[in-house]
């Protein structure tokens, strides 16, 4: 007998008829044996309901009430899950954050679970009962209800599993595992069996939108076996897991992609100390990530370009702020390109290879791609492109390190 | 300084902007230096779609997982108001039932509230808040969510302004106050000043859906003076409280109507000690909800006509069940008239004048409205009759007991 906990998105609980497919799911495996728990994120569009009404009534939301509205959407799915269970004749038990025992500290819309008190799931599984959980939220030492932001439902998924030791936990979504680039760009992209924590946490931050990296931190950290699969069919799905020797002889692993972005630069930096920091802190302080910073050495002048990037609903904020920190340092002047894409290559073999870099860079110019920034990390090359030429780059990254073969 | 629980129904906050325009009244009232607690609704149309949902994928929705459905939407609106309330510069805060302590039975779906524990409530008032409670729910002893019943964020506020002692609890809904009829059918129906407890609660049993009996009750319970009136208007409204000396003065206060109604009659019933018992018993255990019961002195033969009404939407299981009994029974048959209406006067004023009955059957009379069934209490007496001649029925007991003039 082995405990699972599966956690369904969105898509996968969108309507009543999904949810009973879920059930359907989930009620087979319980009768295998298994010991069930189920968690579920609100149905497709309503936290973006919920959002868009906020955003009606004040720029500003109170993040305090922010955490009341959105954690309302969860709870409906867990309380039409539990019913859909039962009417299975499978005995169920909706759960809420706070009577799964999940304690959050206080950063409401993005708070961090400090603690999980399982006590009564655990009477429930005992019960043989399926409890469902309502993902995405906890509540804090006031008796706050807070939610663990973007993604938070996966985090619920694996905190579960961390705390109960759980055999696995399955993350349902609509696409049938972690693939070697996006399928609707590279057609014969592979799906991978396996692939280990590290890669699976380059692959979300660099616009893999399949697992939030969040949740494969906790995973690695927890050791808990995450599974990626299609609540739409019985395919098996990838396993994201520790890394094994067997996968250090694949250099490379995945091709991603991300859209969502746009370059600034600074031209003519005084090389002073400091002045980066002073740089990216008037971004931070308006709540501005940035993602990529590429500065070059000094010129001959004592003078520098820095590049960065942030996400395209952010651009034309930054921009208006760099401008204007711009002009008190004294610079040649800002540009800013919104219509570029970040290509990477990602794989934990790259360590031990020498010339992966060089041939992605070959491999781009071969084939007309201007390369405008370029990052990299132990198990990452990021290259950001114009956004027109991204699924070229892909296509092209893809069949040069042969990801489609196994 | 007052303090004022202001309840809020389903159409007062329908939308964003009908949630902005209540939280100006509130936030001028507050200004005026009172202390307000704010009891909201679900938006307009929310907790039909949550039954929906329920019923598209169960016939009998277990109970405890339908509260939990049904309490999301009043939490969603709490934190709109509450959003709101703040944007305009005040200070507010939203309360779940469970943190205002609101602490009931398990009777799930229709929960009895047992305590009120509203120290949190205290210390937001302290601080100068509006408290924005999300009504028609608590929790039972095992931290479970309940819910009060249909009406029930009435009895929310209610149950509030008992617990700390308010100056006035106001029930705001999308009409102006409690009329002499509904003013849809008699356009001259006069919006009352004053009506006491008793005749309210006839009024809201008797098909005037401005306020629910349950409130009321607990209003009359512990003398909470409550106000009726319109959000979409300055109006002042009707205060329901307790009987005064110059109410009396009035014989009938009110007219109302229900249409949804069906008549069902067993012929012939055999006139045996216990048999009334046993066909109203079958009926109780298919959970359906008897109304007007009517049964004459046996005749020559020993035997009786038993008629009795159900709600519509109950009409045809209940006429399945009695033909099953009657036949069990050896009856003469059973007949159904599922569109009849109930119409009913109603004034304390009644109890000590004659003829109040004579009026109103030789009213109806002289207007060829016929009557199927009568019944009557201290403070009310109900005719049914045709539903196709409801309309005339109000008008015309609304002229004879010259309900227009004050």
């Amino acid at each position: 007998m082995a405990l699972i906990v599966q956690k369904y998105g969105g898509t996968s609980v969108a309507d009543t008829e999904r949810i009973q497919t879920v059930a359907e799911r989930v009620v087979s495996i319980a009768k295998e044996g298994n010991q069930v728990i189920v968690v579920v994120s609100a149905m497709a569009g309503e936290t973006d309901k919920f959002i868009a009404f906020a955003h009606k009534i004040t720029e500003h939301p109170d993040e305090r009430e922010m955490d009341l509205l959105l954690s309302s959407g969860e709870r409906v799915t867990s309380a039409l899950m539990a019913m859909a269970i039962q009417e299975l004749g499978q005995k169920s038990m909706s759960f809420t954050g706070r009577q799964v025992g999940i304690i959050t500290d206080s950063s409401h819309t993005k708070a961090m679970i400090e603690e999980i008190e399982a006590s009564r799931l655990k009477i429930a599984l005992d019960e043989g009962k399926v409890p469902v959980v309502a993902g995405f939220q906890g509540i804090n030492e006031f008796q706050d209800v807070t939610t663990l932001g973007r993604g938070g439902s996966d985090t619920t998924a694996v905190a579960i599993a961390a705390a109960l030791k759980a055999d696995a936990c399955e993350i349902y979504t609509d696409v049938e595992g972690v693939f070697t680039a996006d399928p609707r760009i590279v057609p014969h992209a592979r799906k991978m069996e396996k692939i280990s924590y590290d890669e699976m946490l380059e692959m979300a931050s660099l616009g893999a939108k399949v697992l939030h990296g969040r949740s494969v931190e906790f995973a690695k950290k927890y050791n808990v076996p995450l599974v990626v699969r299609s609540s739409f069919s019985q395919a098996s799905g990838t396993l994201v897991t520790k890394e094994e020797g067997s996968m250090e002889k694949i250099v490379v692993t995945g091709v991603t992609h991300d859209k969502n972005q746009a370059r600034i630069t600074i031209m003519g930096v005084p090389d002073r100390p400091g002045i980066a920091a002073s740089i990216f802190k008037s971004v931070s302080d308006a709540n501005i990530n940035v993602d990529m910073i590429v500065q070059n050495i000094s010129n001959v002048d004592h003078a520098t370009d820095i590049s960065f990037t942030v996400s395209r609903a952010d651009s034309k904020k930054a921009f208006d702020i760099i401008r204007k920190v711009s002009d008190e340092m004294g610079t040649k002047g800002v540009n800013m390109n919104p219509e570029v894409a970040k290509v990477s290559i990602v794989g934990v073999g790259m360590q031990s290879h020498f010339g992966v870099a060089a041939q992605m860079f070959e491999t781009l110019a071969r084939n007309s791609v201007n390369i405008m920034m370029i990052s990299t990390s132990e198990i990452k090359i990021s290259c950001v492109i114009d956004e027109k030429e991204t699924e070229k780059a892909v296509q092209v990254l893809h069949d040069s390190f042969e990801l489609a073969k196994q």
